[in-house]
């Protein structure tokens, strides 16, 4: 029935290494195409044969439609129809013989007829998942008849420009409309589906299905609803839980009626990229006490089982994903991922992503440089470097004192590639934010970290996460590694999930409703244990019996 | 609550004016009102006192205001909300302190929170019935508080140029675009609206209640929908019953989310319109049988009572509306509306409407003359003028005979008032049509005129029928005059019905979907029957006992 309308296939080893640079690689992909036994797509395409009409069988031509549609076991009863298909529809079922495909919406509790076409005008239909990230965007593009990700694209989220938090993005639609806000996310947005599109010669209007996932500022922003609220107490947001959308009313670049799921989110600072993440790992249907984290710029946690889940957001910035970091950059092309110091040279031997010239590092790298200048002693506890001035890694930037990571000359750079004094700190704030904040919210529910059966650790800052080195710098508890697992960029994972599916989407909704929201910004004791982390791996040595700095 | 936005009260007499001349009175839109307990408007305005928001109670707007609609004993879960809501729901209940008023449209299956404001810019709610008639279009503007009919407009349908009747106006849209006559009606609509909103010094976004009763063609023109296939045989329209729409996708001026109820009508020439008169006059409600015609353009004919209706069209034309007669006329200001000829001298004795100079003659008039002209021996049993050439009140008008009604110097104009050979074969055609189409619609249930127990007249064309004088011509049937009951304008009255009550609104669908039509187009015995009568009043004199001449 449906025409081929993608003339380009793009090679397999290119979109593994979009998918890769997005965070999440083929292979995962393919694994959760597996748990869908049927594609069930937000907008359904429905091929029909309809009755020819006699004068004995005179109904209008929509009753002829919809008597179709029951017959085919629809329920039509809570199915409306866009006035648009109905300007249209006399032609449209004449064209090739009353035979169409009737595009219908599927909305929480009613469905609406959004599109019908003579079946020879219909064109492969296309989804496209977003991860709508404070730094990032992350774009799949996906075949809604296979559920394979043929396409995808990411960049720097283009609001980066009114500040790296979220806090600075509500500051900025205070001052300047909300407006300004949604246009830069659109424009970011729709430059990445144009790209991703583009890549395989389809036409965005085949994309009929759309997810976005992201956190509740972020969703509120692109969507053109006011986040004033969200970052003054009581901390309320406007929605928490969004009806189906069409992609004309938010200004999507894609079919004018194809269904935007919007992933639902529990509170202002808990959002839809973490019910993605949820959803995605899948800890709330286990009995295992898991502990999650979501490494972006907001670093929200959550802490559950399948009998109850709490969650809160400890406001750990954006410097795991580069933000506010002089050579910080996404996991894209030249980005430094892994990285270890000469004990004695203080010498770097490093990976980059796809073994380009190093051009900055990114998350997973900086962990890694952390733990070893800790441990090779660039720096001691406290980040201060101890390193002697006269070494040649070492130099002043603006007066700061700074790590060269590699010289100009072996970059494609004027530059050399460095790592400061105040790039540490933003680490260690971070790093100590996510810790206190683990601490609290077990602290909650009078547990501590004895109780964590698994701990998994989502975020889209690079595929080689060195658990050992993450606990040596106190990002992470030292527990049992074996309870640790890294799963990739899991907000585009799950917005990926909720494409697939209705029953993906239906989870999504009962996971945010799950969801017990613990609020720090009023936790007397949050800032106290921020501050006894701002130390590497913390002030309290008994808490982390594994790791030996001498 | 509601602050008072007209400032101008139109008087009483200003009032009945205008309704009479729209083919209603007050005292009957009073009794209608009457018939209503409860005022249930298609957009709802809900007054609401949110609970404040607190760290114990951080839900989000949108659920505190679901959550307050529940508790106010509203169903949620089928209540989507618009997006334009989510938008400016912070601010609308920051704004008067939680107090808020929101807007819910009601569906068929479904509703929808299209709007909420602080209670302090909320503005009084009005509805507009629309009477959409292929001749004129009538305005009817309701304070949704009370029902009372506060304003009215009426005007020729601008689609007049497009030809007279429905057929031709679906040409002209096959060639020239549906687009085309869908704006001509809306520009007379909002001309309409502006007027009557004008006066009463309101703004139309207070209306936020629409009704639109109109003939199947109208209806599917003025909302952009392709007719082209009603006048093609197995003439299926599009669309027989529609889903509650809002103002914006159509194009009326009103508040952008108005709800628009449009009337179901059963098939492509028996539309909304017939269904209002039905509705408004309420015979399927009582076992008497009853022949309704509604004297329109079309002369739509029902036969029924509460176990069965059947209905047809007879394509009348819309000479009784004045369309096609020379100096034809709607029931406005200076039609002569009643007539009377002297016996010997053939001097007229008129009444025009408000007693205003005569401008021309509406349905009654032309109804009382052709009775008179033919009587009084002015002409002949097959229309021809008998009356001497030389006698004062005889002329020629392009070569054909004619009457003179009122010579000009008795009228602000510069002719001749005159009544020509075609315009009583117009008018002879139409009555043909109308009496052939009760003959055969009686005859497919097995019945003749001596089984109706009532009959009812409806339709815009004046406010005196002479029941005698329209059995004398053979419009009616030739029966007990008792039986007889002229209703006027039933299209506006069963849309301001539609307007004030769901229950009207279900009413008309159950209506709608009762109706058997009959295809006259097709039917043989039709064509005989309408040939037999174009005399006057019918070639078979047994059909008309009571009428004598000599």
């Amino acid at each position: 029935m449906v025409h081929e309308n993608i003339t380009v296939k793009i090679p397999e080893e290119t979109i593994e290494k979009k998918l890769k640079a997005a965070g999440m690689g083929k292979i995962a992909t393919q694994k959760l195409m597996g748990l869908v036994d049927k594609i069930e797509p937000i907008l359904e395409n429905i091929p029909l044969e309809l009755d020819l009409p006699s004068l004995d069988d005179a109904v209008s031509d929509l009753d002829r439609l919809r008597r179709r549609l029951k017959k085919a076991g629809y329920d039509i009863s809570r199915m409306s129809t866009n006035i648009s298909v109905m300007r249209r529809l006399a032609e449209s079922i004449r064209n090739d013989h009353f035979k169409v495909v009737a595009s219908v919406l599927w909305k929480k509790c009613s469905s609406e007829i959004v599109a019908v076409l003579p079946v020879q005008e219909v064109k492969k239909s296309l989804g496209c998942a977003i991860d709508l990230g404070t730094t990032s965007i992350v774009v799949y593009i996906v075949d809604m008849e296979d559920g394979a990700v043929i396409s995808a694209a990411s960049a720097h989220n283009s609001q980066a420009a009114c500040g790296d938090d979220v806090i600075n993005r509500i500051i900025c639609a205070e001052k300047d409309g909300v407006n300004k806000l949604k246009k830069m996310a659109l424009s970011t947005i729709n430059n990445l589906v144009k790209e991703a599109i583009d890549s395989i010669h389809a036409d965005h209007r085949q994309i009929e299905n759309i997810v976005i996932s992201g956190n509740t500022t972020m969703t509120h922003l692109v969507l053109g609803i006011e986040a004033r609220y969200i970052r003054r107490e009581p901390y309320i947001p406007t929605v928490t839980e969004f009806p189906i959308l069409k992609a004309e009313e938010i200004g999507i670049k894609a079919a004018a009626h194809a269904g935007v799921f919007v992933m639902p989110g529990p509170a202002g600072y808990v959002g839809g990229d973490i019910v993605s993440g949820v959803l995605y790992t899948g800890f709330h249907q286990h009995k295992e006490l898991t502990l999650f984290i979501d490494i972006g710029t907001n670093g929200e946690i959550v802490f559950g089982n399948n009998e109850f889940l709490i969650t809160a957001a400890c406001s750990a910035g954006p410097a795991f994903e580069g933000g506010g970091i002089r050579w910080g950059m996404r996991a894209e092309d030249g980005a430094i991922e892994k990285i270890e110091l000469d004990s004695v040279t203080f010498e770097p031997k490093y990976l980059t992503v796809e073994n380009k010239p190093a051009r900055g590092i990114c998350g997973t790298g900086m962990i890694d440089l952390l733990s070893e200048m800790l441990l090779k002693k660039v720096i001691d506890q406290t980040g201060k470097f101890i390193i002697e001035t006269d070494h040649p890694r070492y130099t002043l930037f603006n007066g700061e004192p700074a790590f060269i990571l590699e010289f100009a000359e072996n970059t494609g750079l004027d530059e050399n590639i460095i790592f400061t004094q105040s790039d540490i700190r933003s680490l260690t704030l971070s790093k100590a934010a996510i810790y206190a904040g683990f601490n609290i919210l077990l602290e909650q529910v009078g547990m501590d970290f004895s109780a964590v059966q698994q701990m998994i650790i989502t975020g889209g800052f690079g595929q080689f996460l060195d658990i050992e080195k993450a606990v040596t710098i106190g990002l992470l508890p030292d527990i049992a590694r074996e309870k640790f697992h890294y799963m990739g960029n899991s907000s585009i994972a799950g917005a990926y999930m909720a494409l697939l599916s209705n029953s993906f989407r239906q989870q999504a909704v009962a996971i945010s409703n799950a969801m017990t929201y613990l609020d720090f910004s009023t936790h007397t004791k949050f800032m106290e244990e921020f501050t006894r982390a701002q130390f590497l791996p913390h002030t309290d040595k008994n808490l982390f019996p594994s790791v030996h700095i001498n």
